[in-house]
């Protein structure tokens, strides 16, 4: 996570990575409707058109006071492969414009099927003995649901080629403790999880403390976010669930060090749609992204470093 | 699940989908190497379409006698874009030929990210109010780590779409017990995954006693799938596991009813490189696919109906 962790550094310590998972219900209408219009009945190259403007002006007005962008990849895929071509489009936009690229995919499958997702995302890709990366994300999340074997080709990957992923330990929605918070022996599932991903990330921890095997922990459950602080002291979190799902700068406080670092915080509608909320013009969508980008760090820091 | 079964018993009580996980080794060299000389620099390109003439000969051969096809789409996106356009197409074309496409996603998240993935694979994107289909499969596969929220779009989707899915429950992989087999008050995880999915199948029982959300239960685990088949009478099971990583067919038997349906069985290597056993031609891959899609028939014929 150096890589990572320098660019918080270098952004005034500031821990937030931008969501960008843009429907395109949230691109303003002065972008969106002349793609639409000019794609005509291709309606996917149009709207991953306007997409990846809306994203250009975001990475532009974000990119030198936030270190990370998280690309939810979900929201790229419903728009095809266009969709998926904006994705790659706007990962080597941010990562140009000097940002760290968290592509949220949250993939998981056995050992053979995971080295193929592996290979798309963190390693390289064998082409009869040519290698070529297809996808170029600094980092990505995984889900742990089948165990280590469907882990390590990821975890193999982040080693042989200075790449991270974050795997999901106790997600921040509703129904996380369905099957994360059953308790065996006194043990939670999210704990069992925290486990293995300490065990996975323990040979290769760097220079802040922290390793390339990283832990998703939302902000919406704060007594989870100590309680695996204690039992992942070397593993860096990414804490979802930030102003729009509910989780507080204080609660999100609990995962860091003295130093202000454990880490990055997700907002996504929060900071894209901040125009739609108080006196913007929809031309000021970026500005408008810009300020509770710094509003948020702000609160962050405060609750951080007291 | 209904459109499934009925080819099922069309196709000769054939319960059996054909995994096309191609990787570029797995190709003969009279179509990949001409492909990838064709494209030049363009890896990509040139792997997609020599995955894509694989599969079209694996179709042909295939898509009178086997009811379904399973691409797993991380062998796709391991080619990038253009391995995501052969996936397209791939799909596109086993549908064409008669067959039911399930993909092979896994994909899992909150509620809200879930929608956009359903949208992706099952429902329908919103362009502006015109909408359209982006990916166009009959089922895909789902994980069940977040809960009933990050399930539920997905449920909606199949509902009302005339779409199935498959819920992990029970993985074939050698780690799959590290967290599905763990034990809580006398029940393990696999258990508590059966009964959401029981739960979110309930509202959709079809002609054939089966429902829309399926559950994935791995041949390489017997016992688990007897004490599922108990669990969830009314759930329909992709089997996968068989052949290659060792399970067998009197155990995928254990999955159906005294009318031969309850479940489909994966094969993918076994199918895809059964030319490369034997006295086979590289010419004659999709003749060597069939013959082993018609034993594995047999083999499995044998163990249900007697």
């Amino acid at each position: 996570m150096d890589k990572l962790i320098k660019k918080i550094i270098e952004k005034d310590m500031n821990p937030t990575v931008a969501g960008l998972d843009p429907k395109l219900d949230y691109v303003p209408d002065f972008i969106k409707i002349p793609c639409m219009e000019k794609a005509g009945d291709n309606l996917m190259k149009g709207a991953a058109d306007a997409l990846f403007e809306f994203n250009k002006v975001l990475i532009d007005n974000l990119c030198d006071i936030v270190p990370a962008v998280k690309p939810q990849s979900a929201y790229y895929e419903m728009y095809g492969v266009e969709g998926i071509i904006c994705l790659n489009k706007t990962m080597q936009y941010a990562e140009e414009k000097g940002m760290y690229v968290l592509l949220d995919v949250k993939r998981g499958d056995i050992g053979a099927t995971a080295e193929a997702y592996s290979a798309a995302y963190i390693g390289q890709t064998d082409y009869m003995g040519k290698k070529a990366r297809s996808f170029t994300p600094d980092c990505i999340t995984v889900n742990p649901y089948l165990g280590t074997d469907g882990l390590k080709p990821f975890v193999k990957d982040c080693n042989d080629h200075d790449k991270d992923i974050f795997i999901l330990v106790k997600t921040s929605n509703p129904s996380s403790g369905e099957l994360q918070d059953l308790v065996i022996d006194g043990t939670p599932i999210y704990e069992k999880t925290a486990a293995i991903v300490r065990e996975l990330g323990a040979d290769s921890i760097g220079e802040y403390g922290y390793n390339r095997v990283g832990a998703v922990t939302g902000a919406t459950y704060p007594e989870q976010i100590s309680r695996l602080r204690e039992v992942m002291p070397n593993t860096f979190f990414l804490i979802p669930g930030y102003g729009a799902q509910g989780g507080k700068a204080e609660d999100c406080a609990l995962a860091f060090d003295k130093n202000g670092l454990g880490g990055i915080v997700n907002s996504s509608r929060g900071i894209m749609c901040a125009y739609k909320k108080g006196d913007w013009k929809d031309e000021q969508f970026g500005l408008a992204a810009r300020e509770e980008a710094l509003n948020m760090k702000e609160a962050l820091k405060k609750c951080i470093l007291k």
